[in-house]
């Protein structure tokens, strides 16, 4: 069983990639009690490769994934997917269908089974803005992929 | 220019969705002091017809849409459909591919640009957990869908 | 090369599924004068196993196709995918989703290249409406499939 | 309900797309009676991008959308979304599968209801041919997209 | 790095598929060397649900997987999703588009990579016939999926 | 009818493309026997289209199909894009999507059928690797498509 809402990587994935700065204080507080992994960026870009890219890098960098350990990066890459498609909702592409993204991101690496055999599950959470590339012709969007690692 | 975040139709759904009850007493009062229409509610189904009609019919009891009006039920279902392609990512499909979801949902509509031309907007929002037909093989999830309404 | 505009397949198979009884006279005796095989009809459903069996039989019991030939059935249904496509765009999906379909259909089967060599080719065309369903909640749809058979 | 055939946007879409210049005269005719505003062009390209950017710049040059507002941008986007799917049929892609469309296009505003409260609707046609990127190896194609606006 | 190509999980889950019985003698022992857990059924059905859940049910019953643990079964099922999309190709779907699959499957867990650190890999391949639910009108069709685990 | 397993196209087509050299002897003999056409090749890209360009080419220069006939070309690109998703498995896409495949392909054109008049049909078959474009992060991946021709 999943652990009650506020032990979840998703939901809190979401939330610390939504939330605004200033408001993430108790969030934070959160997940360092929970001494779970995350950790959070921007990329703005109409080439999907660079979302994936920037995703995968910071989740590195940060000591998310071990980029050395295919099955790392694996479940890493299919939960960027599975959020890309909540983003992009039925075709995963930006430019080549004349649109770019602006987007906060989270990932998050953490325990969220009561059953502790359930083991560590990765999150990436993707929030911001899909439309023209023109200022201001764009609507919110979201994502969210999720996957055992 | 979309409004500053929390005048926005897509986090607000998001957040109404996924909020506990004894959380979202500050997200209520700021949406009844922006005189938003919204409502939000609950399905868990195998079968996609039923998520689509709970939200189609919750939308129109609560006055959020004209259910006798074609060009707002069609605004809606395509935020509703672009919503589920973020909760099933990839096969819009659920009992077919042998899953199943429980959900939340928020509907909102409301006016989320600066210039008062862009009018109003509707945003679906679903939260919840996907999985396999038994009880506690499944992961959280969430779609966001917006149009012009 | 394609011939000209009168003598493809696609087009022709169009506009006999789009034209009114009584706007075809013209086309009719233009089908007959390039002495190739079709057929018309009309189907209703939620369930896509009607429309795409709907075609079928119709073309086989106008001789358009040999339904014991699977090369000649694998090419219709190859062609009625790809229109059904052009309906639903992005989902091949009708009462899963929520949505309905009143379509009129057209079979063609002709030689639409100016190289002899290039034999003949099969165009389905679906025309219609798409929408909840409720009637009057719809709107136009349009799909067309091309294969050599 | 929709009106009769002769006073829909996806049915006039799609003739004024497919008719030859010496067949559409009758229709120009009709179109200018309903007083709908319309536009008409051809495009072709490996580069779904240069597709859309056509036609959004065609409906914008000649009045039928306004650039600034993006509740009618967003309205013409998802139409011209839609139309690519017919287009494309399953794989909203040209050059990265090796494949060209030469394209016509049609964009209408119109009132498609007898119930005056649906407003206005738009509707996007594209008709031409889709194949190799070798002159002559290719077949026809078709889309419809329509949306509220 | 993959190990060589007798020692992947893919190849030789696709080899056990779709070799005949009086084939496969040299495999089955070269699987029993490796140590490797496998499983092989065979399912025919217009239902996707009905092959998800035969894959399912043999690689619990055989002890591929630990059906009591998630985090086990949704390796499994995404690789038979993913298998499935080889064997649908492009629409994971069946009865609804009115046909069906006659397949042989198999299951196998194991260490494909040279690096320890890699752990355990799942492969489902599914072979066998697709077309029309009339004997005979089928072709051969083939899917392969893989997951860590 | 189709024919026993060893006179399939498809079958054919995945064994010539997984074998490795020193294990296909027999294979050859048997389609030479046959008196089949088939090629087999060698493909690595993160572009589509240099895949699905590297099997027409080598259809096309060992006398496969007919380059200068687009009935013929129309069968085998219909194959390629199939073969393509079960490599690619949900989205037709490799670079934009940060991954790589590394391919083995197969081309064969017979006549599977106990029933002459089913004729000649083309199977094209893909196995190799995908993955990150690092080497050593890929898996296994298939894909077979098939075609009347």
């Amino acid at each position: 069983m999943l652990k009650q809402a506020k032990n979840r990587v998703g939901r809190n994935a979401i939330l610390l990639a939504m939330l605004e700065d200033e408001e993430e204080h108790g969030l934070i507080a959160h997940l360092n009690a929970l001494n779970w992994r995350y950790c959070k960026g921007k990329v703005g870009s109409m080439d999907l490769q660079k979302i994936v890219s920037a995703v995968e890098t910071a989740a590195k960098r940060n000591g998310i994934v071990n980029g050395d350990l295919y099955r790392e990066m694996h479940a890493l890459y299919h939960a960027v997917l599975e959020a890309m498609q909540g983003v992009t909702r039925g075709q995963v592409e930006l430019g080549g269908l004349m649109r770019t993204v602006g987007l906060r991101f989270a990932v998050m690496r953490g325990t969220p089974y009561e059953n502790e055999a359930e083991g560590e599950w990765i999150a990436v959470a993707l929030y911001g803005t899909i439309g023209a590339p023109i200022r201001g012709l764009e609507h919110e969007t979201i994502g969210l992929g999720i996957n055992h690692i």
